[in-house]
């Protein structure tokens, strides 16, 4: 069995669907989420472009983002290593050698290792969570994915300040009720919010995700976008979130 | 004819569907919207409580905000002697002498008029445009309602901040574009957002309203939520819009 080569005991291999790419992933540490997909839609990526996602996981954005624009290059930095291995074979699986890197290493010292306005796009899917709240009982690698124990916003934000060119574009995916702190930090760190959009289960539900685009230097003023409505009333999807899985 | 006593020429008397509530406008200066009316049901006011609306204009506010709550008192604070007047007389049309004051002065010496710490609760509807662009033809009344000419938003949390008293409730209408500036602005005067809701013509459209509430001396941590939708596909008024206006 070919799969034999990349897959480990305990690990999994999901399709993608899309250009037959596939993802592994560990379901007893962590798999992706809608808001990876979500976020590989809501960024935009123009040929030539440079992209680094930080705090890559198992590699799913670089992945996405390659499938779905004509970028030049794709990073994910991860600071884990047992997601950094994932990650490289998955790009190794999908035969993306040349046009993703996995590197190990920590976001707070993101523009040491890559040196100052060195991409045109930075892609984030933080830790949601403020500190050490939240479920203890969780394993070491969900819990550093989700809570700011390695990294908080803060260093993201700074980071990303230094790593980006002039113009350079920014984008993540949080949750709104840390917005008011989002939008301030961005600001105070020369990534001028530009673009957001709600993410709304229903459509008469409170969102739990916001998706955002920054652009360093760029001059205050927000366009807001209709809302993201995930389930129609029935609960299927909406034309919407499949057309987003469908690369349509 | 008893109107003759309230309304002058050019004026008219507008029947508010509420309490047999009227207010009178002149449509050659400016007529109350939406915002008003979304941001009259989006504030809440207890029993007890003293409400100031910065820049009432014609007094809506207050009006609606009496009509809807248990509150102890509101005042409106306007700077235009014609509004002043327009309000002034609304309010005697109203029979609400006792429970409206409607003060003529500036929003940016609020805290100086007032004192310090002596609303529980603060409404605005501020001037959405920056400095001195737009239509430079509208008439002056119009133009100061819209631009930042007079008052800033900057001023209004400046004031604010002074005039509520310690958990005193801030709520305002504004534009979504200029969303990351109110949102650091009001954590930078310690009134910090808690809620905030976008106002969507169409579902599918992006926002032409935010509400805020903010609180004074509040802890970081936003609620968003669902978006309020103003017209279904078929151009009438959604269910939600038509209690709001009904006060249902």
């Amino acid at each position: 069995m070919m799969n034999r080569e990349y897959i480990r005991e305990g690990e999994r291999l999901d399709d993608l669907q899309i250009k037959g790419y596939g993802i592994i992933q560990n379901p007893e540490s962590f798999c992706f989420g809608m808001d990876a997909v979500l976020l590989s839609s809501f960024a935009k990526v123009k040929p030539h472009e440079h992209v680094l996602d930080l705090g890559t996981g198992t590699g799913i954005l670089p992945i996405l983002l390659e499938a779905k624009n004509e970028g030049a290059h794709y990073t994910g930095l991860e600071i884990q290593k047992e997601s950094v291995s994932l990650a490289r074979r998955s790009v190794k699986y999908n035969g993306l050698e040349k046009q993703i890197d996995v590197v190990e290493g920590d976001i707070r010292k993101g523009s040491e290792l890559f040196g100052a306005a060195s991409f045109q796009v930075i892609t984030v899917n933080p830790p949601y969570m403020i500190g050490e709240h939240g479920l203890k009982n969780e394993n070491e690698a969900l819990y550093i994915a989700r809570h700011e124990v390695l990294c908080t916003l803060e260093d993201v934000l700074r980071e990303s300040a230094r790593l980006l060119v002039p113009k350079g574009r920014f984008y993540m995916v949080h949750r709104p009720f840390r917005l008011p702190e989002i939008l301030a930090k961005m600001s105070a760190y020369g990534i001028e919010p530009k673009r957001m959009r709600m993410v709304h289960p229903f459509v008469d539900k409170e969102p739990n995700m916001v998706l955002i685009e920054g652009l360093r230097g760029g001059k205050p003023r927000m366009k807001v976008e209709p809302p993201l409505i995930v389930y129609q009333r029935d609960g299927s999807y909406t034309e919407e979130v499949l057309r987003i899985y469908n690369d349509e």
